[in-house]
Parts: C-alpha cells; structure tokens; sequence
C-alpha cells in the first residue's frame, strides 16, 4: 500500500544526478575494475583538486572554453573554474612535484568533471572520467602498451562490442597540405571529417576549388586502411612517412604482443587538433549509436605549454558515465548488492543475543544488519529480503533457552538450527 | 645527480592539495576499510552531486554560513554552492527519491566537501567526509548500533587511541533551564564549554549573577560521567530524565553487546545545538592535540525542515583527513604500494618475448611494468626498485634460445630460471 510523501523544497541542480545505493554498488564495481587494470599495468593514482585557477584551462584549450566552464570568482579574488577534464591539472601537479620521479611516470586518475552543457542523454553537467597520463617516453612499445591498456580496461569490465581506431594528425596535416586550401577553409572542413560527413565533406572541398579528382583520393585517405596507399599520398612529407613507419610497429605490437585483435586504420581522427600531434586513437561502442566514443587519447604537448620541461607525453580519457551505459545498453550482468546476514530477534528478551551474534558476524568480516525497529518475525523477514539477504539468523524464546540460533537459507527458505560459534562457517559454505 | 627542471606557471589553488601515488595508496586504503566496515553494518553508499542551490545549506545552517562557502551564479543564473558536508544533500535526495524505500534505510557517504576558511594545518579548503544517516529508527538498538558503527570503523582502520564521549542536547538545555540565564547569555557560554575552558566558564556565569554554588554545580554536572548525579540535577524535566533513562540503555547496549569498551558520558558536547536534537557523540584522537575531533554525530531533524514527512534520523561525519593524520601520528604501517613484476628485455630482439610475458601476466591478474625507455639492464633494475617490484622477469639471448626467462627476486637478489608458463605460480609462491 503506497504511502503518500510530503515532496521536497530543494531539488537537485539541473544536469546533475544523484546515486542510489544500486546505482553506486554499480559505480563502485566498475571503478574497482578499472583501477585494477591501471594497476595492472604499473600505474599509481594520482588525484587533484576539484577547481583550479581558469588560466590552467584557458591555457590549453583557449578563451572559448570559458562557455563551457563553471567558473567562478571566489572570496579571496582569484578567478577559479571546476575541473572540465583532467590532463591539465594532473600535468599541472605534475610540474609542480613530479617532475624529478624517475621516468617513465605512469599516472592514472578516477575523477569528477563539469561542464556548462545543455542536458542531454548520456551527457551531464557533472560526469566521470577515468584515464592516464604517461610521462617520459615515445617509444613504440610504449604506444602501443598505451593503447593496449585503453582496451583491456574497456574489456575487463565487460564490454563485448567495442572498435579500436588510430589515427595520426602529423600524418592528416600532410594529408590537408596535399589539398592546398587555407586555415580557415580546413576548420570548416573538421566537423565533416570528424563525422565521417563524406558527402558533404566532397561538396565542401569542391566549392574550395579542389577538383574532383583530388577530393575523391582525399576522402578514401581518410577511409583506407591500407598503409601503403596512405604512406604513397603523404610521400613529401618525411615526418608523416616516419610516422607511418612508426604506427606500422605499434599495429604488429597490438596484434602480436598485446593480444587486440582488430586495431584500425583510420586517419579520420581529427578531434582535438590542437592539442594532440602525431599517435591519436579512439574507442568506440556501437551500440551507443551517435554518442558511442568511449575513449580518446594519444601525444600531446602540454608540459612545456605550463612552463615545464619537455618531455614526451602521451594519454588517453575514458568517460565513465558513457562506459556504464554501453555496459547496462549490452544488457551486462552486474552482480547485484547482498548483504550475508540479517539477524531477527523475535521477543524483546532476545535483543541483547541478537546484538551479540550480529557484533560476532562482523568481527568475521560478514555484512550483517538487524532488526532496529522491533516488528514482528514476518516483516522482519519481508524485509530482509528487500535488502537481498542470503541468510537470517533468528532468536527467540526456544533458541535463547537451547542456547543456539536458528539459521535461515533466504533463497530456498530451509532452516537450521546451530551455535552462534558456528554461524560463520555454515554462512561462507 | 640533481637536474633542473623548469617552474610550471600554473600554481595550486591556495589551500587544496593533490595527492601523488604514494599519498593516494594510503588513501584508498583506508576508504577501503571505512567503506568494508559501513557495509559490514547493512549500510549502502549514496553519492550526491559537488554542487546544490544554495539555499539548501542556509535553510540547513542560516545565512551566515555564505561566508564559509563556495557560492557562485551558474550561467543559468541559478545561486549554486559547493557542499560544505554531506547531511543535507543526502537528505535532499532522501526526500526526493527514497521517501518510499523499506525502513529504516541505512546511507553512507564517502565524498569531498568545500569550505572557504583560512588554511591551516589539518584544515583545508576541500576535504574529504565519510559518514552515514540512518533514517526510519530511534530505538535505543538503533542509536548504540550507530555509535558502534563510527566506533567500529576508526578501530577497524587501524587507530589506537580513541575516545568515545556521549552526551545529549536535551539534557544540557534543561541543565541551562536551572541557570535562568537569556538565551544571549547561553550562546556567549558555549564556547566555553565546547573548548572545556572551565575557569572562564566560572567567571561568565558569575558576572551573569549565577551564585558560586549553582555555577560550581553546573560545572560539575557538565563533568561528571555519574548518571545518578546529572538526573537529579536535571530532575524538573521530565524529558531530560527520560533521555536520561534511554542514554542509560544505550551505554549499557555499547559495552555489553557491541564491545565497546568505554563509553564516556560528556554533558559538555554541545557542538550543532540548532541543527541536532537528544542524542550526540563525538570521538576523539588525543594524539592530534587542539584538533582532535575525528567524529561527530547524533540525532537531528533535517527532513521535514526540506519539506519531507516526519522520520526519526541521526548519523554521524567522520573527518577523512583527520583521522588519516591521527594514523600517521600513531605511527601506523600503512602497507606499501608494490608491483608484482618489472619486466627487462636485455636486447632490442627480447622485447617481443617481454611484451608477451607482460601480457600473460598481466591476464593472470598479477600487476606488471616493464622497461618502456630500452635501458641497459642495471638501469632497469634500479627502476624496477623504485616501482618497489617484488620480482624482475628479464629476458636476454641466452633466454630467447632456451626458451625460459630469468626471475629475479628483487627483495633478496636471488635468480633462477623457467618457462614463462611457470611465472605466475612461481611469483605467487
């Protein structure tokens, strides 16, 4: 029978969420799973503040995020933003303490961020990432351990559809200077290529005078797999050849010593074209449709940007919030939240022993929770079963006379009776 | 030999820190045994968001409390505030979505929290709190299993030296009652009592015409631990003497049934009298000196101040950083953060063998680093003990012919060698 509740006079800020004990007992696993891998592959987790000052962001992605910030102005008159990702700040603290560890330096974050956003489905004002910063080398095993660890974090927590893309930008650059075309007509031309838009991207390229001819080779660069057609149109360009030479490595190394079956080619990688150079790659889950990037990473230089040392630098991020919802939309089975034990003291007389026994139980390490309101065996039992108990522990007048409890088996309904001593062994099975 | 790295330009927000690997290790793993033992007690974890309106704190707090907060105007134009704690959220989003649920309903939260406040040792502008509500019971079960629980979780993560005080608010507004003094005059004296200043308590109750024996009886009342003593002060008020009576059976539950060995009664707790009602207790680590509050809590009446229906509630915060600092101060062993393998390819032909060996182990659930800057061996060794390995795999010609590897056990420098299919046994012993 539904009760009626008095409704709140606070809500919760717009975009932003709260978690329910199901809905973090999720969280909490998929976390845990994550930060196994990162662990699993040497790194050390490294946390920094919620805001920073403004200028750490500005400085990196430029004015125009401003829009998308909470900023804010705070007592003592510093110019303050919440996080909206978090390489900047960990490569922030890196400059600050960490520049003298020894290197390589393999930093992995779990973090909050925020973003001025229009709410909408699988985006939210406050969100989640995951991700690695790794600090100190360029070499293509490195690269490609980068990579590895990406998709075996996406893997291990149970994803089953998920696409590896690679990119390049040193190699899209030489692909764009092939083209002729201003700076200006190529920022027009991104969020086509960054939305395979191939049709509209031909249009484009033709109203910019670029004959057909060449357009239809550029648009099946972006498409082809195939290094060898990729690395004969790029062939003026030294630096993008060597690249080429170098990805051509970390693909055998990801097929070979990393055990990812299927890396792809695919030089339509153009998201954060200022940011990153050269290695690029994404991680897609289909099954999200148009929201379906989960990961991106690659090179960057943002430590000499700062005022640091230079050194090379290379990450990926992986959105939590987006990750959860492949995994819920793949119909993943989360194991679900139980407690081991809920003890019913049936008469008043039985509290004292009921308090003990549950006291006992999680000294053993055992989850135990107990009736604290006084209601009668049914309910009690009605609601341990709510709370996904396995076992009931009951004492009443006969048990505390016989000086035993009676067990109950919550999935099949079979009881027992047994010394409080004995409980945890026949609980663990 | 030192070198020289450049400054970075971006700085800290003054007050905040970051927390590199070794710092976060401990943290996590004492978020781990705080979150073990709220579990252990039927507790599920909520999380709420950074930010909420912030007129959810002052109708909680009053308007003063604006000068200790992180307010800002969203670009909405919505007045927002980072959560200066975590009561209120959680009752908001109790409210909103858990009015319904079973009860009584168990939350704990573990989360940061923001308060504007000059920096000083063991304050900080974000910190981090984990607590619970208990919402649905008041029983004196309830109340003995709840101070357990803050009890049990400061024990169970490893701190020696603790005091537990209990106290109630009704009681001391009845022992105020006796004094007939304004309610002006009783705010000028709480400080007194809050910080046991017991000579300058005497002479503001003096020159507030409290005779010298009422003021020496009040004195001793808020001293004294004798149950008998305080009910026959208090004996005018029937409510007093009532939850005088029910204290009576919460200590006697705390000592008899939860095994808490000393509970102190302490009149003089006399923290958040507008915001808790009848029950409070505060735990204390004497090791932090003038800081040694660790935990706070109690009974109060937050719901139907947000607009929800009447419930009993209680719960308690306990101060995440400050407890770690009472850890650190007893001189506790914190585990250390370690890596099961370093890998070393000797040469250039190795590293395919060593990524593999990598990979194996890294599937068989062990963490692994290997050498990702191709050094020579001694190099990687010296780096491998400063990732603390247990054990170093390496892998040179003479491996690569005999199809084995060479595991070394870093801890002793002992060597021998074996298939690779062999490690992980081996290294798990």
């Amino acid at each position: 029978m539904a009760r009626w509740f008095q409704r709140s006079v606070y809500q919760i800020p717009r975009g932003t969420r709260d978690f329910v004990p199901e809905e973090m007992w999720k969280r909490r696993f998929v976390q845990r799973g994550i930060e196994e891998t990162f662990r699993g592959f040497g790194y050390g987790e490294i946390q920094t503040p919620s805001f920073e000052t403004l200028e750490l962001f500005t400085a990196k992605s430029g004015a125009s995020i401003i829009d998308e910030l909470y900023n804010f102005v705070d007592k003592g008159g510093r110019e303050l933003a919440l996080r909206p990702e978090l390489t900047a700040p960990v490569i922030r603290c890196y400059i600050e303490r960490l520049q003298m560890a020894p290197k390589p330096l393999k930093l992995f974050y779990f973090g909050n961020c925020f973003r001025y956003d229009r709410p909408q489905k699988g985006r939210y004002r406050e969100f989640w990432q995951a991700g690695c910063e790794l600090l100190g080398t360029d070499s293509p095993e490195a690269h490609a351990e980068l990579i590895a660890l990406a998709f075996t974090i996406l893997r291990h927590i149970g994803l089953r559809d998920i696409v590896l893309n690679i990119g390049n930008l040193t190699v899209i650059q030489a692909m764009f200077e092939r083209l002729r075309v201003t700076d200006a007509v190529k920022k027009d031309l991104l969020p086509f290529i960054d939305k395979s838009q191939f049709e509209d991207l031909f249009s484009a390229l033709r109203v910019n005078d670029v004959s057909p001819q060449e357009a239809e080779a550029f648009l099946e660069m972006l498409q082809t797999p195939d290094l060898e057609k990729i690395t004969a149109y790029v062939s003026r360009s030294k630096q993008a050849v060597a690249e080429l030479e170098r990805l051509r490595g970390v693909l055998t190394l990801l097929k070979e010593s990393f055990g990812i079956p299927d890396p792809r080619v695919k030089m339509g990688i153009v998201r954060g074209l200022d940011y990153y150079k050269g290695l690029v790659f994404e991680i897609e889950a289909p099954v999200l449709g148009a929201e379906k990037q989960l990961c991106g990473g690659g090179d960057y230089e943002l430590v000499s940007l700062f005022g640091g040392t230079l050194v090379p630098q290379a990450g990926f991020a992986i959105g939590f919030d987006r990750a959860l919802l492949a995994l819920e939309t793949e119909g993943y089975a989360f194991p679900e939240a139980s407690l081991d034990v809920f003890v019913v003291p049936v008469s008043e007389a039985a509290m004292g022993a009921a308090l003990s026994a549950a006291t006992q139980l999680r000294f053993q390490g055992l989850s135990v929770d107990l009736d604290l309101v006084r209601r009668g065996i049914g309910k009690a039992l009605k609601y341990a079963a709510a709370q996904h108990a396995r076992f009931a522990v009951i004492i009443g007048p006969k048990e505390l006379e016989d000086r035993v409890v009676t067990l109950r088996n919550m999935t099949d309904g079979s009881q027992s009776t047994c010394p409080v001593t004995e409980l945890a062994v026949r609980i663990r099975g």
